[in-house]
């Protein structure tokens, strides 16, 4: 406690990982990486160009692209220094590897904040939307989306189809994410009976193999994993949601490396979304940790799915 | 942490305070003690009344006016038992105590979901959303947001207009805040030069009293306060967002008091905007104690700002 009341702030540092991040404010840039360290996100590389004199977000792009150890590309930016460059270099290499971008300065009242601070022409949305969209870039509506979005398209594999599975053990929040899916253009899955054979065998009579998969107050960890198996093996779904509501007392700790080791298959992609207090998020970071996009709540963990779903169909689609 | 690992998780349980919750759903009602407490929300009571067998959710919320505790009211609802009986009661009170609602099941695909969990028709959305604003009930879009309203609705004075200033020391998060204000139709205040008096003798001449007010990172607790002074002083300014980034240097704990005090007087609402790793959310949880919103990121903190001034213009307007 000590430390943390230190006037001097001991800020955090994210572990390795394949997260980088080109910002061009230098606060918000520390902000990020003291937050992601607080998460148990992992980052690459972290650049802050602040009024660009000598480089620009499209140079900073470029160099991001051939670094091995950068997966995703996050960008903060309040202006373009040179359109026709950073839509050329970023249409060039959005399908090798995910470009993330926040707009700062998307209204009228903002473009005066943004002359003052890093000096751009913040210029008007609709253009940077259309471009962006051209270019093959993300575009994320806020500071935290971006992270929604960078972990879930650093960790998991590629969906085939935006068919999800939801399994829970809590009726209310299966609810809340059916409706979450329904609201992001996802569907549920149809889930295929035949695949769920050794759930079968665990659960009681009363729960019904459907989806939302409701494994009701007393699922075990070992219904949770037969549950994802099959969702991993059935064909009628091509991603996996996970609720994990830790407060009920059948579930342990050890549920995490055994969700984490569902999720080393890489077969299909998988979140999890688990809520409440200092227990949870402790078991919620350890699963970051291990490369599990963790969310708290449905509305973020649809959108996210929504995003790796439509830039694996932006990547496959032809030039 | 041997605590935190106990397989038989540690709950928390929020300290006394005025927001009450009814819920639908006995599982999601657990993760919101938990996580309330974990982020020192205020609570007075809470009731999960699944189906609902000789009770409904209008008695609950009559309950509830009438608790000298309650402050707020806020419901997780999957279906309505009788509609005509909860119109009446909500209609009859809302003014008097604001009630805020989310309903799950507000998809064709949830209705499934909401028939095995509670048993609750879910109906139409369209029809509760219109049933909700002639009743004065404020719509939740997600878990989230029914504590960012709560939050807000429950410490906060009512606004007497639309008009935000808002003051950094990170010009990014000033960006984005603009943004966010004019994507929600609230306003930034053109301000009145001449009640900024002492915050001029305290800054340098590199700032300029404009709005955002972007004190920069050599900003001290002294210029914050002055600064929130000016703003409550301030004919054209009626609510007050503060961007605190505890990450710059010349920032001490100290600040969580001092802007407590000016919290307290309650001349005009005032928010937090805080983002950042331990040492930012140890701070973020005090002034929450203290009954000061805090949020991590922009968008949320200019939502719930559009509530407090929607439910302010509600309650004014003549029935």
């Amino acid at each position: 406690v000590d430390t943390i009341f230190n006037p001097r702030y001991k800020m955090g540092r994210p572990e390795k990982g394949m997260i980088s991040f080109i910002s061009q404010s230098g606060a918000t840039l520390c902000i990020i990486m003291d937050w992601m360290a607080h998460k148990c996100y992992r980052g690459a590389k972290f650049i802050s160009y602040g009024n660009a004199l000598n480089t620009d977000e499209a140079d900073l792009i470029e160099y991001l692209v051939s670094d091995p150890d950068t997966g995703v590309i996050c960008v903060y930016m309040e202006g373009i220094k040179n359109g026709r460059k950073f839509f050329e270099i970023a249409k060039a290499n959005s399908r090798k590897i995910p470009i993330i971008a926040l707009k700062g300065g998307v209204s009228d009242a903002a473009v005066n904040a943004v002359s003052t601070h890093t000096g751009s022409l913040a210029g008007a949305p609709e253009i940077y939307r259309a471009m962006f969209r051209q270019a093959g870039v993300i575009e994320a509506s806020d500071l935290e989306q971006v992270f929604d979005f960078a972990r879930v398209l650093s960790t998991q594999p590629m969906p085939r189809g935006k068919r999800i599975q939801i399994i829970t053990n809590g009726g209310g929040f299966g609810v809340l994410m059916t409706d979450c899916i329904a609201k992001s253009g996802m569907e549920l899955a149809g889930l295929n009976d035949e695949y769920y054979g050794e759930l079968k065998k665990l659960i009681s009579d009363h729960v019904v193999i459907r989806n939302p998969l409701d494994l009701t107050g007393d699922s075990s960890a070992e219904m949770y994993i037969e549950a994802i198996k099959g969702a991993m093996a059935d064909p009628d779904v091509d991603m996996v949601a996970v609720i994990l509501l830790l407060q009920l007392p059948t579930l342990a700790a050890d549920i995490v490396e055994m969700v984490s080791e569902q999720n080393k298959t890489k077969k299909k992609p998988m979140i999890i979304i688990s809520a409440g207090g200092e227990y949870t998020e402790v078991l919620k970071k350890s699963m970051e940790d291990y490369g599990i996009p963790c969310f708290s709540y449905p509305e973020r963990a649809a959108m996210a799915m929504k995003a790796l779903y439509d830039y694996s169909n932006f990547r496959g689609a032809k030039k």
